[in-house]
């Protein structure tokens, strides 16, 4: 294993105490028990957003805390849920009386985590509400899933929420804009290379010279196949159909498309997939009327990436656009 | 070899593709010959910034083209210096008659093919300077250059002349600026594998299971020393203390802090590397008033970093702050 770290148990204490120093001006960092929150939580009237999960995916999710995006995030060990605790201090902290709103990547210990964390702040007498992300369309159920996985399309659910949180919305209005993210957002991955979790020290699989596996999840979990390298064309194609399908998009819609790295793989590739994404696309007479390419939701180092369509709506456009400054995703209008 | 590609020989075309497809509000992508404007170029009275160098680095060049950085980038072959033919016809593209500032890294193609553009440049009647970088305090001359590399302070430079040059001000001063980035900045690579060219299909070099390389180019040119892997903030100090002491920074001073991936490290280990160089610094009583964490100059897949040291006054805080829009920086005040 070769890694740029000290103490492989103590990767996510020492990380977050680099995103302390690195952002000051952006986040507060509590490291035990560990969790993220944005700089000015409370914010007075404003749903709270909480999300997390576990650690190597960065820059999810404690690079999307901040000004219109989440309001905190609870990192837990690499690839593995963070517990309840961290999440109900999270939720203290950013509540500001007008309710909490979780997005949870759909996993089994995500999901049972955060469960029990939004019944020990209902006792507190916070209100909280969850949506739980599922658009990875490559499988069923998984290793860590009952049914689909959470995977790209959390990233878009965190800004668009985030950005309706942060113009006020109501805590019904903010699930409701999120439940719409996640119905209309299908996604799927592939890897080339697997990646090491520092405390196992070993790959999480192994691919031959040769191979590639389509439908991977974001953890190394098996996908749909194990097939020979083809061109990026090819790749790009064996992604995109079944999130077409599965979303059933028509000519004339409009989307955003989102070209995502899982850690090791160069810009440079990501661009040749999107060329082609875009192509194909545009032949079926869709538009694609906002674009993210890199690395936003990845399995530490791994090679590979993941292609997510998200059908849009003039509002849903309108709150992708608006304005949002966090350490990964910055803008205004 | 493992990559995301159609055909090798076409890689960089079809990212430029990509890259043209992916930000249309942004950029004109130039393939024949192949250079990328932004958007609204020329601008009335602005001093035109022309980049570039050869492809795998990304998002440099290309990323940093557009309001408050670049005006132009010229991307040649993965790891070749562009020719001097797209070059001029960026400059000619970008030229609105108060001169163009061509900010060029310290590699020996890279300088005699912008020298050969500025003169070509000049018998149009436009006026041209070059700012050679070389801040790379690894090595004095290496494989591909005479005197030191260029490496992450050309980012730095690029964003601050950027901004220099968006407000108006004159060549000669954007070249000042420049000049003093510079002067100011010097930077430190390390890796722990190599990567590969896709048109070379083999690795630049290689590193034993158990061994990394200190001072490594960008190109994966050999560095200072070879040696036996060691924790993460072992290896921060192995390239911190030339850096700092090269730069002769002493207590008291201000700087932006920088801890760049090679493309193929996770962003939690930069993370680990920012924390320990940021208390090193503060043991130091050096104030680190800005950072930069990220995949910004990148050698493709190569698992490594490099950190770079910016002495910081007030004007080039102000310049660093001021308002950016590429595909790869962005941010207003």
């Amino acid at each position: 294993m070769k890694k740029i770290i000290n103490d492989p148990t103590k990767v996510v204490d020492e990380a977050l105490e680099g995103v302390a120093a690195a952002h000051p001006d952006l986040l507060r960092v509590n490291l035990d028990p560990p969790y993220v929150v944005r700089r000015d939580a409370p914010r007075p009237g404003k749903v709270g957003l909480v999300s997390g999960g576990g650690s190597g995916h960065e820059p999810l999710h404690v690079g999307y805390v901040g000004m219109g995006m989440l309001d905190a995030a609870c990192p837990g060990a690499v690839f593995t849920s963070p517990t309840p605790d961290p999440i109900v201090e999270a939720t203290k902290a950013v509540d500001a009386g007008a309710g909490v709103l979780y997005i949870v990547k759909n996993y089994t210990g995500d999901v049972l985590n955060f469960e029990t964390a939004a019944e020990l702040a209902a006792a507190e007498d916070i209100e909280v509400q969850t949506v739980v992300i599922n658009d990875d369309v490559a499988v069923e159920d998984s290793l860590y899933t009952a049914g689909r996985r959470g995977v790209g399309g959390t990233v878009l659910a965190e800004k668009i929420a985030g950005a309706a949180a942060e113009r006020g919305a109501p805590l019904a209005d903010v699930v409701k804009v999120c439940r719409r993210v996640n119905d209309n957002v299908r996604s799927m991955g592939m890897a080339l290379t697997p990646c090491t979790v520092p405390h196992a020290g070993k790959p999480t699989f192994e691919l031959g010279e040769n191979e590639m596996e389509i439908g991977i999840g974001i953890h190394g979990e098996p996908g749909r196949e194990r097939m020979p390298l083809e061109p990026a064309d090819a790749i790009v194609e064996r992604l995109l159909v079944p999130v077409i399908s599965d979303l059933g998009l028509s000519s004339g819609e409009r989307v955003l498309l989102f070209v995502n790295g899982m850690g090791g793989t160069p810009l440079m590739e990501l661009y040749v997939a999107y060329r082609h994404a875009a192509r194909f696309l545009a032949d079926r007479n869709i538009t694609v009327e906002r674009s993210l390419v890199g690395n936003y939701i990845t399995s530490l180092e791994m090679a590979g990436m993941s292609i997510t369509v998200l059908r849009l709506d003039e509002e849903l456009v309108d709150l992708w656009d608006a304005p949002v400054h966090t350490a990964a995703l910055r803008w205004r209008a």
